[in-house]
């Protein structure tokens, strides 16, 4: 059986070893007779999973005391409701602001609105979000909960180099396409969220780490479920959690600290990215999408200068074991994630496989 | 490798055909080279697992077309928040009626009257939950906007045998640990919920039924990923939903029809549950919980009368390979959850195992 390499931005492709090692004991986890997605999430089996889910991810991480992890249902979208539900009532205006800077920015600012005061601090949908845009925290309303920014663009390429400093009013980040794919200062954050499906482990479940003392200002109108402090309480087990999921996320940052850990995927994510990024630059046959001082690691958007030659492009990198390279409709042409998962080998192929294919069609 | 006979109350055991199944494909699904976990909720590989689910469910339960089906994000908790926000709106009053019958009917109860006039219509909590209530529909407010049971209470193993005619008045029925181990017409439910994790697939999911004149009418408040029309819109794919799950749960389908479908599955069921409650009923060294009119043959509760030889007896069952019987903290004694997946001869094993140790210990 041949892998292929899968530049789907998500649910992305997991570590071979990762997948070998969950298929390998699927019927039976640790000699019980019985696979992991069997079995209660109140066992002590399970309670070793989700214990040593926490210390990984806080050892890579680095995240410090005063954060909590939290395990909740339903991806990231759903913490597009939880943030305003959880943080709007930090002060009396119930007043957040939003950074436009892509699709999944919008979706979060639309639905924020639908519970306070919710302003569009910055955006740069007039250049079809090619870059983050200029945000001018000077102009924050101090009577403003929360600063909401999207620091990876999955559909559009881009992503935040160095975040902005909102002072007292806590800055929450959606980071579903790059936690632990870069080092970062968590201490810049108030809450972070991700859905795991890119580089934490499978779909249906998203990872949101909160310093601790924006717990506990949730709005009245909270689902339960939705209530940070109510994961926090129970460790995320106030029902029956995505067990799999989490057992994944374990298998994950398993194989993350094997590779070295973030330093040296961060360094090995720039590399890769730098591959197709010099791939695009040395020729006018494609064209990156997102400016050149925005570009994400994780997520490389970049057109063929003749559109007419797209589909022939990603019909045959698919055949060629490159599989999923279709840029999303909003920018067209060819995206390339590269997520933690994805071997330098991935990428050197699809580099060979564009000067091919530019040396036939150019 | 030995698989044990789990009879945890969820997550569950599953068929092990469809765990070997899923074990085959793990890393290479349909011969893609990459495995279901990996790939785009947006995919047509996905688009064909998720109809196939569609129309396996239609097949086997024959729910009428006027009904939709959603998989949520959050198990059956998350619904306790998302049946009152969509139908509370059904009518001014924003009134609810909950009946007692065990934890879980009153965790539903409680986190409902958050949103809403929410009252109690029926209890048998003065019986600690060992039958399904008295309950007077006749007595129910027209102005209420729906009626909430729990069909089989998995804690204190009781089911209601019959459905309350609500009449104009939709019936919502929490059914987590029966969905299709039984016959019903679906017809006498507006609304139906069911955690996958006990006889539908792993956990971190929901299979919502909903009548579709119920679609449409959610609080202003509700947040996009509760709100069963945004589901409905978008084939429950607004966000990257719990793919595996779906997965998982097709998978199951399968083999249930491979069964002969739920009228044999349900024979079966009563077969299994006959087994276990007539060594109960056999002697008086064990002791069943529940009203022997509301017995559950999903949940067989029971005690033994000399309970200081309960913990011998889960520990000599365990080492046995008869996993996980230890009954519910508010039940104490024994608890052998028979779900689909689990075979005949699992309880076979278990009477053998309960006769053999009265005789060592009676």
């Amino acid at each position: 059986m041949k892998r292929v390499f899968n530049f789907g931005a998500g649910p992305a492709m997991l570590p071979t070893s990762v997948m070998e090692k969950a298929r390998d004991e699927f019927l039976d986890f640790n000699g019980m007779g019985a696979g992991l997605i069997e079995i209660s999430h109140r066992s002590k089996e399970f309670d070793a999973v989700i214990n040593g889910t926490d210390e990984l991810f806080r050892e890579l991480s680095g995240i410090p005391d005063n954060y909590r992890i939290l395990y909740v249902h339903g991806g990231a979208q759903m913490q597009f409701a939880a943030i305003p539900l959880n943080l709007l009532g930090l002060k009396p205006a119930h007043k957040a602001a939003y950074v436009d800077s892509g699709n999944f920015a919008q979706l979060a600012r639309k639905e924020a609105s639908r519970f306070g005061n919710v302003v569009c601090a910055a955006s740069s949908e007039d250049t079809n979000f090619d870059r983050i845009p200029d945000f001018d925290v000077s102009a924050l309303d101090p009577e403003t909960s929360y600063v909401h920014i999207t620091s990876n663009n999955t559909i559009f390429g881009t992503r935040w180099n160095s975040f902005p400093n909102t002072g007292d009013i806590p800055l929450v980040a959606d980071m579903t396409s790059e936690l632990l794919s870069r080092k970062l200062d968590y201490n810049q954050f108030g809450v972070i969220f991700a859905g795991l499906q890119k580089n934490l482990g499978p779909a249906g479940l998203a990872c949101v780490l909160v310093r601790e003392d924006l717990l506990g200002h949730a709005l009245p109108t909270t689902p339960s479920l939705l209530d940070y402090s109510v994961y926090d309480k129970n460790h995320s087990l106030t029902n029956t959690n995505n067990t799999f999921a989490i057992y994944m996320m374990k298998l994950v940052l398993e194989w993350l600290k094997e590779q070295g850990g973030v330093d040296a995927i961060e360094a090995r994510n720039e590399h890769k990215a730098k591959l197709i990024y010099d791939a695009i630059d040395a020729t006018d046959f494609y064209v990156g999408s997102a400016h050149k001082d925005h570009r994400s690691i994780m997520n490389v958007t970049f057109n063929l200068a003749n559109a007419d030659l797209n589909d022939t492009f990603l019909k045959e990198a698919n055949a060629a074991g490159l599989y999923a390279l279709k840029g999303h409709r909003l920018v067209g042409g060819a995206r390339a994630s590269i997520y933690n998962a994805m071997p330098v080998e991935g990428c050197e192929q699809l580099v060979a496989f564009m000067k091919d294919f530019e040396k036939r069609n150019g």
